[in-house]
């Protein structure tokens, strides 16, 4: 019997189809969305301000049309054998509906209002409306802030709802339901709506069983008072559980049975926990790419400094599901090969058949630990945890007329991996036991200096994932749990679940050499980050200035 | 009438030839040595060890029997026009001769003996006899010490003869004089031996009318404490002076008439001055190159934090002559252009037809000030003046995403004139009055978005060298004094020295923003450079012992 698990990323979505016994990955499709991210302009060509980031829900629904059909042919199984879908979504990334679920876009008029679009997890217009939150949420002493590191996100649910409030209240008041895309494919799916209890906690503040008072919501916006039970309005599903059967009408689209099980939405980072096998408590889950999120589950609920956010059932029904992340990690990297390495490097590894990463790395990978003599924050894109401040910048200390771009390439990667130290500082420090590491995610797959450099910098033993589609992978256990054809997501996981072989252990003389200079990077990460000295804000400051943004 | 001025730097010598009643340069011609900088091998093949750097005397002759006789016929005037030579060389450059003038590398048995050659300027090997001259001086509080900024520097002539004597004490043995080469080719020329009061003073530690006690060299090596009477003999002639007479034997080779004005030798920096007419109190030349070296006289002894040196008659006879220095800034513009630039920029610069300096200028002179949001701490050579520590480094902070090239370009030019700032603010917290500035060097010659940067940074109106051969200008305004054509060498550069027309001003709105962000590199100069974050010191230490040099 086969699961379909469906990744939905930035840029497409991809469809695996699992073997439920064995997790095996017996075919897989991708489709691009043709409309991206549409950060300059609507599909009539109508322009956007900066920082606005909108998709296009019929994207969605295409990737199901093409990606599914393709997997079921490439497989050459029964369509008849498949048991359920699962899906994960980036987030947050919600959308306004109508209270059938029309996208608010589809609806004659509204083609051209850019409000009425799915608003993407990186748009970051509605910063202005984030500030709001968190101002009155400080004054107000919610007790749900110490739950996201003391901060809600621009990138968040309700920033980006009361943005369209504030921008355009005649749109506002023309949708019924503002949600996760998450929850809306699954919708689709199913015909049924239902909000997943991941996005539910991290991004719509949901906790403690309620959602913040009227009040709070009126303090806000007299006209928010009421979001809730016009706008948020719906019933609320578990991680793993059963969302509804799929439609007739989308069966026969799909070439699958109808009412095979659709498994509640997740996002992509959480749904990853099961593919690496790690349902327990306190086996943390770095998914490393252009940023990199920890998730860990645990029994106790506790607030973690800079942590994006604890929810209970976040990740693992019945556990609490915590969040930490880096916001530049292979973002920064790349920012190096594009804009600091001089040509002759680009020409030794065309030579050498090599990309330019793998060959800084492996003239890197050369130096003994600390023989280049440098220190970097890694603070290119912000520091999300533990710090939680965008305004925060990069920092490179040490050069000297002998350093070379190898030189610099090493000490970055060094500096995301004290970045990942302190973060599991934080969390161990704050009661929550991190007793194991597993790393996901292109970055850690292909850069073997990396996985080297990590377990030497944190000084843990740990194992790789071992499908490199973990999300889509995860998104299949979910379904075959809502198939029921596993009592829980931690048994399916154990079974479909997969790590690599490959164990990379710490080396003891690595370690003391990075723990010397993990003590600088921590007292250089509290000088330039805890106020001592504010010189990146005031930096950022006169930037804006003399860029008239302010 | 003409003099000639003679430029020896580190791998060429130039000679000019100029008119004395305004300083027009008739005719140039340059040689470069053969052996150039011999930092690897000696002539015979045998290697030399690290740190060392070595020039052959040979090299220096051929300089006069090369360029001098191609000026006068470049020139087609009448020998018996050129009333005098003056010369300037690098310093501290100083080699072991015999007693009738012969370098020690030409006595047979001694050509391949290292230490007979001459020490170059940026031979280092010295450094820890330069540490035991400096721990011997502080631990007798020696009054000298803080002329030099606290600090004598292993580039400097007793460090160099203390390596010979504790290294080598019979080639020690063996010869009669240790002395400048800048005075050692004068004694060529003249056939009379004598020692200018630059070098003297700068770095032979010869201060208010003596040199160190015998107690002192004694402290530091016992066979140390009759250096002075042993090696160091001779007499001591002022700027400007008249060495003696051009020798018979050198009056033919070079085709000049006998017995012609032979000036004082001088430093490449220090001779400067007067061909930039900066020869009364409180004008400040900031020579800028690979490093940039202030020089300024005053009327007055003060103790200047991290200057060099402040030496009577140092620069020009009757006035203190205060010298201070960067010790990297066209070195670091060189480093990051080689080793920090993608390839695209020199795609760019080559399709306008530029080089990738001039482009990068180009492009960084779009920006408003502070719009790249960074700021450098201009270490990549460690900081001569005002912390005299070859251990600190480079630092960047401000880094993002969006930084690109021209960038940092730009924030590491700004980074040199904030350095300059902070040595002018040092002077003129310590009592010595910076009235005006003069820029001379290629650098501010060919970037004019650098000439506008130092005008805003510090806050001062400037000029610019007239000539690009502002040494051997200077050399020849010593000659034309040394031949009594001029009273003293303050009248002569008055009619030889040159300005350029324009003059660089400051511009308000700029001070205003640059002004915040020397406030941003004050704070992050002393948190790094004074002791409160030694981090770039136990960088270096790691470093050295991750290469097992330490």
């Amino acid at each position: 019997m086969y699961t379909i698990g469906v990744d939905f990323g930035t840029l497409s979505g991809r469809a695996v189809l699992v073997d439920t016994r064995d997790g095996r990955e017996v075919a897989q499709a991708v489709y691009e969305y043709p409309h991206a991210v549409m950060d300059e302009k609507l599909p009539s060509g109508k322009s956007l301000p900066p920082e606005w980031a909108l998709q296009h829900p019929q994207d969605y629904l295409d990737v199901f049309y093409k990606t599914i059909p393709a997997v079921i042919k490439e497989s050459g199984i029964d369509p008849n054998e498949v048991k359920g879908i699962g899906i994960d979504f980036t987030a947050s990334t919600p959308m306004p509906v109508m209270a059938d679920g029309t996208p608010l876009c589809f609806v004659p008029g509204y083609e051209d209002e850019p409000h009425a679009y799915v608003k993407l997890w990186k748009h970051h217009a509605g910063q202005p409306q984030a500030d709001k939150i968190n101002a009155v949420a400080r004054e107000r002493g919610e007790s749900w802030l110490p739950r996201y590191g003391g901060k809600y996100s621009s990138e968040w649910f309700f920033s980006k709802l009361l943005q369209i409030l504030e921008e355009a209240p005649d749109v506002y008041n023309k949708f019924d339901v503002f949600i996760e895309a998450a929850d809306w494919v699954i919708w689709q799916l199913c015909g049924q709506m239902t909000r997943n209890t991941c996005t539910l906690g991290y991004k719509m503040l949901y906790q403690d069983g309620s959602y913040p008072s009227e009040a709070y919501f009126a303090a806000l916006n007299p006209a928010f008072a009421d979001v809730i039970s016009t706008k948020v309005t719906g019933d609320f599903s578990p991680l793993g559980g059963r969302a509804g059967g799929l439609t007739e009408a989308m069966a026969e689209k799909l070439g699958l049975p109808a009412d095979i099980a659709i498994a509640v939405g997740n996002v992509d980072a959480h749904v990853t926990a099961p593919a690496v096998k790690a349902t327990g408590p306190g086996v943390m889950v770095m998914i490393m790419g252009t940023s990199t999120c920890h998730i860990m589950s645990a029994e106790k609920l506790e607030e973690v400094e800079g942590m994006c956010g604890v929810v209970d059932g976040g990740i693992i029904d019945g556990l609490y599901g915590y969040e930490a992340g880096q916001s530049g990690v292979g973002d920064i990297f790349a920012w190096f090969v594009d804009n600091a390495v001089p040509a002759e490097y680009q020409e030794a590894a065309d030579k050498a058949g090599m990309n330019l990463h793998a060959y800084l790395e492996q003239e890197a990978a050369k130096q003994k630990v600390g023989e280049h003599g440098l220190i970097a924050l890694d603070w290119w894109n912000g520091n999300r945890s533990t710090l939680v401040d965008v305004d925060l910048s990069g920092l490179l200390v040490g050069a000297t007329l002998a350093t070379r771009a190898p030189d610099i390439y090493r000490a970055l990667i060094e500096s995301t991996a004290f970045g990942t130290r302190e973060i599991i500082e934080a969390f161990e420090g704050n009661g929550v036991a991190v007793n194991e590491l597993v790393a996901a995610g292109g970055l850690p797959e292909k850069n073997a200096l990396l996985r080297q450099i990590y377990a030497d910098i944190t000084g843990r033993t740990f194992k790789l994932a071992g499908s490199s589609q973990s999300p889509a992978l995860g998104s299949a256990i979910h379904a075959a749990v809502a198939a029921g054809l596993y009592e829980d997501v931690a048994a399916a996981g154990e079974k479909m679940g997969k790590l690599k072989e490959e164990v990379v252990t710490p080396i003891p003389e690595n370690q003391a050499v990075y723990d010397k200079l993990y003590a600088e990077y921590k007292t250089l990460y509290d000088y330039f980050g805890r106020g001592e000295n504010d010189v990146m804000k005031r930096l950022k400051k006169i930037r804006n200035t003399a860029k008239g943004e302010d």
